[in-house]
């Protein structure tokens, strides 16, 4: 049996934490889980609400340990540490609302009527869960995207059992996460097998391929991503696989921006590339400035920023050596100079120097718009709209795009907006892209290669990955669903074509 | 220059129609699909409402001729087509009718406020079209699936351009359609590029590989679906795939429905899965009844049906020769007995015997429960509930689940729609799966292998396939698409989490 180790990314060193798990026992609570779909179904949303909340205050009662483990296995810093943990718990208790508001379903009735084709049957349509969810830890958000992660708790609430491949990054945490989790789920008397952990990358491959498994939900590299779509692709069942995959993050800053607070920007981008040493999916990977003064100051100012920058420690050996190669290759480019070099690392673990880079937006290459995990961004200068426009029409489709520009621009930055808009799922306004907020109207997504779904899985639409629509024809009461019985009045439902909403308080 | 030809299945000449299209034009009409894409978005929910119904007032206009050509094509016959036709031109409505009342776009605002991980940002998320889709049409409904069917009005509806692969059954019937939705299309001055239409398989491959395609529907066979997936597992960009695949659509009657009207749903099942020669998704193609005298009736009932029935004609010769390989291995399966035979065809053309046969539901392989297209079903005969409940669980799933029951039978009818719920996308009760309303509640899909997707195929949440979600952070009012600005009130909306429907006259 093989041993899964944590390292502590400050030195390099190692611990034993647990065993890998045998492919028998993936078996066995892929099984397990596929026995509970149909209980934890029957438990009800108001129950499924009441797990997610009881989940919620096991982790935050563990607030201290749970911190604690993730800072020694990812370097992260107890600041962001106890933000995510707060955004995680907030997360599973806005889930058990979207549950008690319940139009996730999109409760469906269409009464028996007449149709230009006939007498048009009763039919009323419901979402249903899919069955057991496989969720991918992220090595990068030990808690938010991993074991107590979006992913579990939107499949969680839509009513599906989860078994979660814990991130090699950090095995204590999600053990830790995990033990949270299932206190909570013995505390509300969840039926058994409707939670599972997988370690090791043999049974992440055996989740995946397990025929009891309907979805999965992975927040990783492209590589990654694909190797487990190869595994989908030989499945005797296809079945949904929600990736979250490559994000480059252009930014954009007008002329009159850059004229009007250029030092500021400077300095907020510097923050916004190296926060979490850089290891977030939404950092700002290309920046395009305009050439001339106003540019330079902003470049200046970030580079003053960068500068001043410690030496961040990332989160495992694969980022230190990938963030190395790729950022060196960045900086070999011939157009390529640097701007700046944050502080050297001492030598030991995983610490890294943050780079600035700049060059020509004319010039920019596939090479220079690869995804680079870590704290580095490329400034791009532009001369001209039309440099800049057609720079922004070759890049690859991203999770955001961000424009800073002035009030008044309004043709410079509607034209904009329609150019980032197709190439991404969120388009912010003199702003950051790093910090997702959890909530109903966010999109944390984009077109290939940030995602490969048409949904986020950041806020409350991502349960809908996880359900399936159901109608029932000519059903006597007693066999539908309690939400699509007639006299149910509490959630929205469309009737006979028309919204219904439940009067508020 | 390869030529496509027509053939009339019910002699087996054919008639030269057109060309195959060439991959160069095939990859022109992409482009041009994909040039058209901003346009058509941008003209706005009013202006493709008022394509499609003009799209749809087309349609009706060439009524006779589009009727008389797919009846010559199919085999089909004009009461059916007449039906077919009627109801491609209500679904194009319907779909306006969607556009115009504007839920679908999911309009969500989330004003700027404090959280407990700090101050959040006005946040608005609206749906917006994917590209330019890729439509297969089906053999079986040459208008309501095909060139101006359900997948082509909900992609247009969504704002997508849509490109059309004929099918090689009604190459003339596509030719007359589409003619139509151009005519359509260039009355209400609808951007060029928006309607494409390809014929030959080679064609219809290059328009799954090209990268302007951004999503394909499919209706047919779980082969050819299979192919269709392949190619796309082949691209750099992966795109969804939404297939209606295969069906087998149980049907169950207990023993008190045998005992009350054991008869007239023989007879209503022996109409239900010979009508349109049997070559609808929802044919019911396993029927369990239970031993005894009251079963034996409702077969009796169902035999005499088919023999009394004529010899329908197929729609093609792959179909005429599937239909004879799966029925002779069925008919030859050890447990299984003929119960009827229909008319014998005259020898000209695909002209077949509708077949009824009988197996002990004990008895049931998979090669029983194998998809037969054509005119053919099989009743199993159980003798207890257990027996029942264990081939109902070992079968793949549908597209439908059927049951026959009487009042009062309420522990079993809750039961079955529970495994049978399982196994499809809709529960029909004391009925016949085929028909299929186009309406708010409808689905016409389920678990894999009835399809790949999570989606219906039917009603108005089609739309919902081609489109993907945006949020806009802090934008600037005029940056907003006017459905998020504050001002706008004449869709639902949902704002701070809850749904605000605009008043209903």
């Amino acid at each position: 049996m093989t041993t899964i180790a944590g390292t502590d990314p400050r030195t390099g060193m190692t611990t034993d934490i647990t065993d890998e798990t045998t492919t028998d026992e993936v078996a066995r609570l892929a099984r397990a889980a596929a026995a509970a779909a149909g209980p934890f179904e029957a438990a009800g949303r108001g129950f499924r609400a009441t797990l997610l909340r009881a989940i919620a205050d096991e982790v935050e009662s563990r607030r201290d340990l749970i911190v604690a483990t993730a800072d020694r296995e990812t370097a992260i810093g107890p600041t962001r540490l106890n933000g995510e943990l707060t955004r995680t718990a907030y997360q599973a208790r806005l889930f058990a609302d979207v549950l008690d508001e319940g139009s996730y379903l999109e409760a469906t009735i269409d009464h028996a009527t007449d149709t230009p084709m006939g007498p048009g049957p009763d039919l009323r349509r419901l979402l249903v869960p899919i069955g057991p969810v496989a969720v991918f830890g992220a090595s990068n958000f030990p808690l938010a995207f991993s074991v107590p992660g979006g992913d579990t708790v939107s499949a969680l609430a839509a009513g599906n059992p989860v078994v979660v491949k814990a991130h090699s990054s950090h095995p204590a945490t999600s053990l830790a996460a995990f033990e949270a989790m299932t206190t909570a789920a013995r505390r509300v008397d969840a039926p058994e097998g409707v939670l599972g952990i997988v370690f090791g990358q043999a049974a992440g491959a055996a989740l995946v391929a397990d025929p009891h498994i309907k979805a999965v939900g992975f927040t990783g590299s492209l590589g990654g991503g694909q190797a487990l779509l190869d595994i989908i692709s030989r499945r005797d069942e296809p079945i949904p696989f929600y990736g979250e995959l490559s994000s480059l993050n252009p930014v954009v800053v007008t002329e009159e921006a850059a004229a009007a607070r250029g030092a500021a920007i400077g300095t907020a981008l510097a923050e916004s590339f190296t926060v979490s040493a850089g290891q977030l999916c939404t950092k700002p990977g290309l920046v395009f400035v305009p050439t001339g003064d106003a540019g330079d100051t902003l470049a200046a100012a970030a580079a003053a920023a960068v500068g001043d920058a410690g030496a961040p420690v990332l989160l495992n050996e694969r980022i230190f050596s990938s963030f190395g190669e790729i950022s060196s290759r960045a900086e070999g480019l011939n157009a390529v100079s640097v701007l700046a070099r944050g502080g050297a690392p001492t030598g030991e673990g995983f610490g890294v120097t943050p780079l600035l880079l700049s060059i020509p937006a004319a010039e920019l290459t596939a090479r220079a718009t690869e995804e680079c995990f870590g704290p580095m961004t490329i400034i791009a200068r532009y001369d001209n709209t039309d440099e800049l426009h057609t720079a922004i029409a070759a890049l690859p489709s991203s999770l955001t795009g961000t424009i800073h520009a002035e009030d008044g621009e309004i043709e410079r930055v509607s034209e904009l907006t329609n150019l980032l808009r197709a190439k991404a799922g969120r388009v912010l306004y003199n702003g950051y892209p790093t910090g997702v907020l959890v909530s109903w109207a966010q999109t944390h997504g984009g077109p290939w290669p940030a995602t490969n779904t048409l949904h986020t899985s950041v806020g409350t639409t991502a349960i809908r990955r996880f359900l399936r629509p159901v109608t029932w024809q000519n059903a006597p009461e007693f066999a539908l669903p309690a939400e699509l019985r007639d006299s149910y009045d509490t959630i929205p439902r469309r009737i006979d074509g028309r919204f219904v909403v439940p009067t508020q308080s």
